[in-house]
């Protein structure tokens, strides 16, 4: 596959929650264009089971690589948790690309004491794809996990912050950033120090989960060092293939990058969810609806 | 279709939900043999458009069909709601039953000033199907809805009662049930007294339900009315199949009727959240894996 193609970059998820790495990703590489397919119609991926999510993620991908994609982003931790080898193997030489590595990635680099909260759907977490994957970058972290299945429902119903959203995350949490009350100094030093959020959901309460757990825990997700992973692979890839003048653009061409986004179900909810996570107005223009 | 046939009544839910029909009419049947189906895999219905409901739903009821039922129980809102009319003409002349007229009439039958809340997901609400059904046999009534999206991930998670889970309830029911402070003899008399619980989710919740609304609403479901409805029918049908040596046994019958249990994805996950709809500890033997 030719990575200077004026072919777009295809994204995939279960919904909404891609919209996040589609965002890091349109404004790290603004010239290329962008082929996002939400399968709302199957939302939610992370609380079904491994075989499912294998084969609705097929079917979804197929379409990206029907209509024509010079590379394939798996923005959905569960989909990626559960199908990557798969996809992998089915489209090759497409290069796919997943994000629970580069989340792995980005909390490893994050936490100094090495205690890393990973938060994910039920799916994620039973997979055990963040645990082998931060244990792959750093052997000696210690990962506590928690499924947080409500997360995914408040952020399409667009509870994103307040008492309830902190409430329930608190229960969530409960238990993992507490300093039992006697010996407070040796135990702080054992307290988690980071917190993955290993779905693309989880950013959209960000602000919740900051009051939850304090200023002093870093916060981090896979959008932005996915978008960074696209652009290595981008990069790897046109020094096998030096065919500059068929670029489509890049981070530093001048061409602006076109978006368009396929949803399976209710065009005029994707536009009205999608917008809260984009951080802008979408028309329903832009959203054509897909059967898989 | 003879209604003394042996074959057993088939019942479909999107998910978990319908198992609260399915229990009411075991109670009132239990000679019958029932066919039980929860959509799991494409979970939730309630905030999917309308055509993805309806082709979700008729190739869950082919699935019964195919497998032989004499009667089909549509034990969801969402889905009766968009779907009813389709399946009539679809399966005819197999009786088709829904759960939004049982529903309708049981609010009209407990309501006394004719004020009533239905709380259901924003598929129910948006197609109009409880405010009509009311209305026929309540012309009188006022309908006051509300969309909960919610309630089913939270019933679907175990999450029942609680001051979060009240919390949310109070959100979604804001403003509904509160007198102005000013002139509150009037006003009470115009607030509703009457709670439909739209969904076969919901009665889950109804503890936590019954702390928001306080002690004098009247908070009714279609469970118990729908297992009436289906009485009915096989009874209205044995009039014209009088056939009685055949039947498999009614209410006043001496055999005990068998369950059967179909998902379309995560055994496990359906013996799980099963035991707390059905009030009872489940066995992964009585469920079976289907593909739709």
């Amino acid at each position: 596959m030719n990575p200077n193609s004026r072919l777009p970059i295809g994204l995939f998820d279960s919904g909404m929650g891609g919209l996040t790495v589609f965002k890091a990703l349109a404004r790290r590489l603004p010239g290329e264009d962008l082929l996002y397919l939400g399968d709302t119609a199957r939302l939610p991926y992370g609380t079904k089971g491994r075989d499912t999510i294998i084969r609705y993620t097929l079917s979804a991908a197929q379409k990206l690589v029907d209509m024509g994609v010079k590379m394939l982003v798996v923005a959905c931790n569960t989909a990626t948790a559960a199908a990557l080898p798969t996809l992998r193997e089915h489209f090759a030489p497409l290069p796919v690309l997943g994000v629970v590595e580069p989340g792995a990635q980005a909390a490893a680099a994050a936490s100094r004491n090495g205690r890393i909260v990973v938060l994910a759907t039920e799916a994620t977490i039973n997979g055990g794809a963040y645990q082998q994957a931060i244990a792959r970058v750093r052997p000696d972290a210690e990962v506590l996990v928690r499924a947080c299945n409500l997360f995914v429902t408040l952020a399409e119903e667009g509870w994103m912050d307040g008492p309830l959203v902190e409430g329930i995350a608190r229960r969530y949490l409960e238990g993992l950033f507490d300093a039992p009350e006697n010996k407070a100094a040796d135990a702080a030093r054992l307290l988690p120090d980071t917190m993955l959020l290993g779905c693309t959901h989880y950013p959209l309460l960000q602000g919740a989960l900051r009051q939850v757990v304090g200023p002093n825990v870093n916060i981090v997700d896979s959008a932005a060092t996915t978008a960074e992973f696209v652009v290595q692979e981008l990069g790897a890839l046109r020094l096998l293939h030096p065919d500059r003048a068929a670029s489509a653009g890049d981070a530093t061409g001048k061409r602006q990058g076109e978006s368009r986004f396929l949803t399976t179900d209710h065009v005029a909810r994707f536009v009205r969810t999608g917008s809260l996570f984009l951080g802008r107005d979408m028309a329903e223009g832009e959203v054509t609806l897909v059967d898989l």
